[in-house]
């Protein structure tokens, strides 16, 4: 599978050093059904001729495909819809939409390390434990947690943290948020949406979550775990990891090279 | 957060007992903007105006927000949205679509206690460890895997190997797919509408996912690692654990009471 090497500094109890990372690459597709475009797919770019197959039939917009080709980064199906199929929207993640692109966050918030190790303590909850199948997010500001969100949706936790910063009065320029779940893409776009600076995740990121972050103004740490965690981007956010110096051009909206 | 106790079947190692286990609720909720239905989103029950607020804000539908309200399963939410704001379907995940119902997957397809194991082996991949952000389908047929997808979607790595199957003309009721990811209702929606009778997952499930499973005649294998795994639903197709007989109401349609 696709992959990309990406160096992010990670701590790892008193140790501070570059890490050399394999972080997977995530790329968006667009599916044509019979000559439409329907609707687009993030995913990875090996069996798209497999993905688009089987979509159409999972999602039970049709029982059999006639033909899929792939043209760069568009899937073609053709197959017999389904009479009468409706489009309803049913998600437990984002759907793209299209209003003012995300801005990137201009916050001079910063993080001490064990403010990240407190914070990840704080996201890995009994329940969480107990059935391996929710998701658990916080949202903190000034080292206190403030608000603590399970869900089986990593997307809806992340949503639920900020719900409630947004229905509280926190400015979310010195908000933190903590999360279990993994770091792609949109996930980043939310805390843009936010205007929340410093992400913390105990999982994994991929190439676009890391080129968005960056673009964006966002720290992203993630491999958050008891004694350690990678910075990814915009590191100046975290004192004795990153330059002491938050730098002229943060968050100006250059993207990474390639992108 | 709200759970469910559910009695599976746990393999482990020479052991078959019964378990009670802990599993999460996921419900459905009806997102309303200015008065208007925009959305469902599947979610826990559990701070549903944050969730409101949060996803309005943190898609960037709109920059602040005047007002939510719950009322039963639906989230009532005023603010002033983006001009322009169109809305275009980027998923990972599933988009749910009004279409035929999924109808019940009728196979005496089944499957041996080491045939798990072998199965649950072939989901777990160098990728998967080295990265921690992707996740692995398989498709098997009689002990033998056909396919393995890799993606940063759970979902479209069902898609993958479910297209594998269509597009080379394997008998899904004879097939069987191993996952690494959670299965909850939508995912279990999928092997429905494919036709796909046995299901191993890593991970967990949700009462939404057992239910659906009990209901489609779909057997649901999950927290299937190394020598241990539990049957929550249609045991009779994993052999020496379920009843001998495959029963007269197998994928009958009869709904979990409570549903």
């Amino acid at each position: 599978m696709s992959t990309f090497r990406y160096t992010g500094i990670q701590v790892r109890g008193e140790r501070i050093a570059s890490i050399d990372d394999t972080v997977v690459r995530e790329e968006r597709f667009s599916l044509f059904m019979n000559g439409t475009r329907f609707l687009d797919l993030v995913a990875s770019r090996e069996n798209l001729r497999e993905l688009g197959a089987g979509f159409v039939l999972c999602q039970g917009l049709s029982r059999s495909v006639d033909a899929v080709s792939v043209e760069g980064n568009e899937i073609h199906v053709s197959a017999p819809l389904e009479e009468s199929c409706e489009r309803e929207i049913e998600t437990t993640g984002t759907v793209g939409f299209l209003c003012r692109p995300p801005q990137p966050v201009r916050s001079g918030c910063t993080i001490t390390i064990p403010e990240v190790f407190a914070i990840t303590r704080e996201i890995v909850t009994d329940l969480w434990r107990q059935t391996g199948g929710v998701h658990c997010s916080v949202l903190a500001r000034n080292g206190e947690v403030l608000f603590r969100a399970s869900d089986v949706g990593r997307h809806n936790t992340v949503d639920k943290v900020i719900g409630y910063g947004v229905l509280n009065g926190f400015e979310p320029a010195e908000c933190i948020v903590g999360c279990t779940g993994r770091q792609p893409r949109d996930m980043v776009i939310k805390y843009a949406n936010a205007g929340v600076p410093i992400i913390i995740s105990r999982a994994a990121t991929t190439d676009r979550g890391i080129a968005t972050a960056h673009e964006l103004g966002i720290t992203l740490i993630c491999f958050s775990r008891e004694e350690r965690f990678t910075v990814y981007t915009h590191p100046w956010r975290v004192k004795g990891v990153g330059p002491e110096e938050r730098p002229a051009d943060e968050g100006a909206g250059k993207a990474l090279e390639g992108r």
